[in-house]
C-alpha cells in the first residue's frame, strides 16, 4: 500500500474519505524470496512511486498492543551439504573407518556460534549501523514481554539473556532451520549416513550485505578444512578431499533497511496508528526480513511496516492462523491510515 | 545351524552326507534387536543345544574371500532429543532469543568425539579384553582392502587412518545413524525447530556392557548440562531448565563376544571352509552385531560367524543386494560345513 500525501489523524467516522492517493502492491513471491520483484518496481517506477510505503506483513506485539517497525532484517539463506561415503554403509561393519557426514556437518556448525549465541565468522559483524538515541529509547520503552512469552513457548532459558527480544532483534543472527542425515525413531536403521544437511537462514541489520555474508559464511566453513563446492561434487573431488561441503544459496537474500524515526512521515503515522489503536510500541527494526531494500532501493522512498496479524499465528509452520480480533482491529488500523 | 559333532573335512562329493547331527535357528527378530530370542533359547535349551553355532550372518571379506569371524560386535543403540520452543516459531522475529535445539544437540554430540574419532564418554573403553596373539597375527594377515575400498566408497579419507579397516573393527564405536530437525532443501522454512533428535548406535567390544555403556552415555549428556528424561517432558520440566534431552533405548542391545581361535573347533570350522573356498581371512570380531551373547549365555556353546552375502550388498540402506556368486559359493560353503 503506497501512500501519496498527508493530512490529519484519522476521524473515527464511517463517512471518513482517504486524503491521499491510495496504491495497493500485492507481492505474491515474498516467502520465495521475492526474486522478480525489485526487476518489476525497476521497470515500473513511476507506477509504483509514493511519499512512503505502508507494509502489512509481520505481527503485532507479542502483548497484542499495535506494532510500527521502521525496518526489517535482511536475510540470507544457505544449504550446507557434506559428504561421507557414496552409499549408505552398515554402521557395524564400517563404524570407526568410514567418515560420518553428520559428525562433519555438526563440527562445521559447531564452529559457526559460541555457547552465548555469538556468531563466529570473520567479520560477521563489520559495519552495522548503530541506533540512534531514538531508536534506543523506543527499545527501552518496549514492554517486556518475556517472562509471559516464555510460559507460553514452555522455555526455560532463552539465548541472549538477559538481554529482551527486542534488543536481540536489533543484531543479527545466524539459525539452523532444518538439519538432516539418514533417519531417526521408527525409520532410524543402522547405518553411516551418505550425506548431511543443514539449512541455515542469516537475519541482517543494517549495515550488513547479505552476499557479502554468504561470501564470509562459505569462507568460514573453508577454514575448517572443508574443499567448497556448488554442485553435486564428482567421484573425482570427494576421493580428492577429505570433506568436501556443498554450499547454495537458492534464495539468496536481500539486505536490512531501517527508516529514521524522526521523520515527519514516522511520526504522522504513528499518530495515525496511535489514534486508531493506543499506544503503539515502536520497533527500529523488526525480526522478520520484508524486501523492503528493494522498494526503497528501486524507487527512493521510506517503508514502514504497520502489521496486523497475531504474533502467535505459527508463521511459516503448520496450523498457520489468524486470530478475528485481529482482523478487526486491523480494520481499524488500516481506515486510520487511509485517511491520515 | 547348529552343529553337535565334527569329524574331517569335506570330500568334494555329490554323494557326501553330514557326518554330525544338525539343528537349524531362524531367529526373524534380528533387526528389531532380538527382544525375545533369549528368553526362548533360556526356555528350550536341550532344544537349542550343541557343540557349536554357526552364523551366517554379515558379509565376507571385501576381497570376496571367504570369512570366518570368532565374534561380533554388541550394540547398545540411543534415541535423544532436545527441546526448543514448544512450537516451531519464525526465525526473524525470534532469532537470537529463542533456544534453537538443533544447536543444543550438536553441542551435546560434539563433545561425545574428538577429531581422531576417539569417544571421549568418561571410562568408555574401560574393561575392554585384550587381543591374543592368535588374534593380533589373524589381524595383521588379513588382506589390506582399503584403498580399493576408498575408492568404491568415494572417501577421500578414513575415520582412524593409518589403521586399517579390520583393525578399527576390534575397538567400539559411536555411530550417529540418523539426525532430523525441522525441514532442509525444498521443504525448509525459516522456522526456529521445536524439537532435534539424533539417533545413536554404539558397538561394543568384549568385556564392555551394554547398559553400562547406556548408563555412561547418558551420564555424559548430563554433565553437559542436559536436565534427563525418558518419556516427553512436560511444560513444567522443559520450563524449569535450560535444557532438556530425552534419551531413550528402545531396542536396549547386547553384548559383544570373542570365540578364542584356538579352540579345536574353531580350527576345524577354519579348515573345512579352506577346503571349499581356499584362503579365509580370520576376524577375531566383525563389525557388525549379532546377538551371540544370548546364545552362549542361554546354552554355554561357541558361536562362530561364517558370513555368505557379498559386502557391497547396501545392508540396511535401499537396494539391498546378494551377489548370484555368493549364493553358489555359499552353497559349497553350507556344504563343506554340514559334512565337516
Amino acid at each position: 500500500m503506497t501512500r501519496l500525501r498527508s493530512s490529519q489523524s484519522w476521524p473515527r467516522s464511517i463517512q471518513a474519505k482517504p486524503k491521499s492517493n491510495i496504491k495497493f502492491v500485492f507481492e505474491g513471491e515474498e516467502e520465495a524470496g521475492s526474486p522478480n520483484f525489485g526487476h518489476i518496481l525497476e521497470g515500473n517506477k513511476a507506477l509504483f512511486s509514493g511519499d512512503v510505503w505502508l507494509i502489512c506483513d509481520g505481527p503485532v506485539h507479542q502483548s497484542r498492543r499495535p506494532l510500527v517497525a521502521f525496518g526489517a532484517r535482511g536475510i540470507a539463506t544457505v544449504d550446507i551439504t557434506v559428504y561421507g561415503p557414496r552409499r549408505e554403509l552398515h554402521s557395524g561393519h564400517y563404524g570407526n573407518w568410514a567418515p560420518n557426514p553428520a559428525w562433519m556437518l555438526l563440527n562445521a556448525l559447531n564452529s559457526l556460534k559460541n555457547s552465548s549465541g555469538r556468531v563466529l565468522i570473520d567479520h560477521f559483524y563489520d559495519n552495522i549501523e548503530p541506533l540512534s538515541d531514538t531508536e534506543k529509547r523506543a527499545i527501552a520503552e518496549a514492554p517486556d514481554f518475556d517472562v509471559e512469552l516464555k510460559k507460553e513457548l514452555w522455555l526455560g532459558a532463552t539465548e541472549g539473556a538477559p538481554k529482551k527480544l527486542i534488543e536481540l532483534l536489533q543484531q543479527p543472527s545466524l539459525n539452523i532451520r532444518g538439519m538432516a542425515s539418514a533417519r531417526v525413531g521408527a525409520q532410524a536403521s543402522n547405518v553411516i549416513p551418505s550425506t548431511a544437511t543443514a539449512s541455515i537462514d542469516m537475519r541482517l541489520v543494517k549495515g550488513m550485505d547479505h552476499k557479502q555474508t554468504i561470501a564470509r559464511f562459505i569462507e568460514h566453513i573453508r577454514k575448517q578444512g572443508f574443499f567448497i563446492v556448488d554442485t553435486e561434487p564428482s567421484a573425482d573431488v570427494r576421493m580428492s578431499h577429505a570433506r568436501v561441503a556443498k554450499i547454495v544459496s537458492k534464495e539468496g537474500g536481500y539486505n536490512a533497511v531501517r527508516t529514521s524515526m524522526d521523520l515527519p512521515i514516522s511520526k504522522e503515522v504513528v499518530r495515525a496508528v496511535e489514534s486508531a489503536r493506543g499506544p503503539a510500541v515502536k520497533v527500529p527494526t523488526m525480526g522478520g526480513s520484508v524486501p523492503l531494500d528493494m522498494i526503497e532501493r528501486a524507487l527512493g522512498t521510506h517503508t514502514i511496516t504497520v502489521p496486523i496479524a497475531n504474533h502467535d499465528n505459527n508463521q511459516h509452520s503448520f496450523n498457520e492462523n489468524i486470530r478475528i480480533q485481529n482482523l478487526w482491529d486491523g480494520i481499524e488500523l488500516m481506515a486510520a491510515l487511509l485517511t491520515m
